[in-house]
């Protein structure tokens, strides 16, 4: 199967996840758990969930144990665009061509639909019997609180909007990316080692540099899209991160210095896997993936 | 020990918990560190770390086991404060006589704020080795994301945003507080148990019956001192439910009629501590105070 093939096929195990979560009777305000679904369900391309998927079944995970801790991490991840979209943080109206969620219902409803993303993480999390023991269970909702927590997911959201307007250095971008970006997307990588029974320290810790380096060229990327990419392909305005003076790759290396950082951080994602002794081309293929794409 | 007492006690033992987590080095911004130390560390009554901790002593559960469980329920209790307050939700300045986050720093900083005490509940939850097995542990954290979601605080407080300039019916006004408040109550009851290693079912739905009568007389003691009350003690405006349009049990009842119903609740209340072999003596104190507080 082609990684296109592949990451549809992870978006359509999803999509089908979140319909069957709120397909239950669930006893709650029905605007606020519309609110909810609509920003889970937003279109995304779920690289998180397909990096779960795709470490899992490398080392031999069950697929419904894979199903859960995928729509955990995505869950995380979609309420922190809901939030970053806010008119007090990044104040964006459009997210892959639909309107963002606190313009189609409001305010309160966001904040309360983001809040509620992050309750559901913990609370698939908890309420899946998995196959592995249960010490491997409380690890993942570890690994998942801590990369989504001050140290990890939202720090790096707190460092951006710091260094919003203000002129940063590469290390301080790094830094946050490596929060902000990074830590979920190595969280993807735990998640999906943690639901297989065995896997080596050495494997472990190459996959996590792998993540690392796809992480911030991810990041770097984006950036390029920022400025080369079209409206329509993103889903966002161009050019978004020059208005809102934030801070790129591509303004502290020029535009030909971003491109050859993000090929360097794929080259060693790629040296990265080498150390991996189990089939590791899906996971390459992603690599080149990520700066390869125009959205 | 007077029930004063006790409720300092487990005020001292929380501030000395949250102080030592936030001791520790963060790698993350420190305005966002701030602020959600500032937001936890509120002054509240701290009834439901409380709960957690009568109720856990009851049953022989371990002191350490507790401050964790305690410390992650008021995570959540304190982060629901600090979303509420936003401009877009109930829009308050004051709580308990101190800016609310957003006043004391921004919009930005209190959305992040809330969502990391959300993410610290969790991180809690899972870093700790309980002295119960990992079963029990699991299960407060579903207990504790259940009780805290769409099902629960969350969607409690998307029903109280409905219903504000809105005349609702009564059975409407305790469907909102069964879920804004009375679920993260029930919550610290269901934790306390599990730390414990030995539980009967029928204490068990003994305590949650107590849970819920005085969540929803705290409530209704809640609007009376709105009316009642004065600003000073309250730390909050008198009156402002009124100038929000909000609906309580005085606008529905009367203001003697919430006051048979805040008693009637009490009495329930007692009557189900009956039903526990073990000494409830901390609980019904407990009670007692719920609807004599003048705050």
């Amino acid at each position: 199967m082609q990684l296109q093939e592949q990451l549809q096929d992870t978006q359509s195990r999803l999509a089908a996840f979140i319909a069957n979560y709120f397909a239950q009777p669930l006893d709650t305000d029905e605007t606020v758990k519309a609110a909810t679904y609509y920003s889970i369900n937003n279109g995304g391309k779920r690289l998180r969930p397909f990096l779960v998927y795709a470490t899992g079944k490398m080392f031999g995970a069950a697929l419904e144990d894979l199903d859960v801790a995928a729509a955990a991490l995505e869950c995380i991840h979609s309420y922190s665009l809901v939030h970053d979209d806010l008119p007090a943080m990044d104040d964006d109206d459009l997210r892959r061509g639909k309107p963002t969620c606190h313009i189609a219902f409001d305010e309160a409803q966001a904040i309360l639909a983001g809040d509620a993303l992050q309750t559901i993480a913990f609370e698939l999390l908890s309420e899946h019997r998995f196959k592995v023991a249960c010490e491997q269970q409380i690890k993942m909702i570890n690994a998942l609180a801590k990369a989504a927590g001050l140290q990890g997911m939202i720090g790096g959201q707190a460092l951006d909007l710091a260094g919003t307007d203000n002129a940063i250095s590469l290390t301080d971008l790094e830094r946050i990316h490596r929060l902000k970006t990074g830590a979920l997307l190595g969280a993807a990588i735990e998640l999906g080692a943690l639901c297989s029974p065995n896997v080596s320290d050495k494997a472990l810790s190459a996959l996590r540099l792998y993540a690392k380096n796809i992480g911030l060229a991810f990041q770097v990327q984006d950036d390029i899209l920022d400025i080369e990419g079209d409206t329509e392909s993103l889903g966002k305005p161009k050019g978004s991160d020059i208005e809102n003076k934030k801070s790129t790759y591509p303004a502290l290396l020029g535009l030909d210095g971003a491109k050859q950082k993000a090929h360097s951080l794929i080259q060693q994602a790629l040296s990265a896997l080498e150390e991996v002794e189990q089939d590791t081309e899906v996971l390459a293929s992603l690599a080149h993936y990520i700066i390869e794409r125009k959205y």
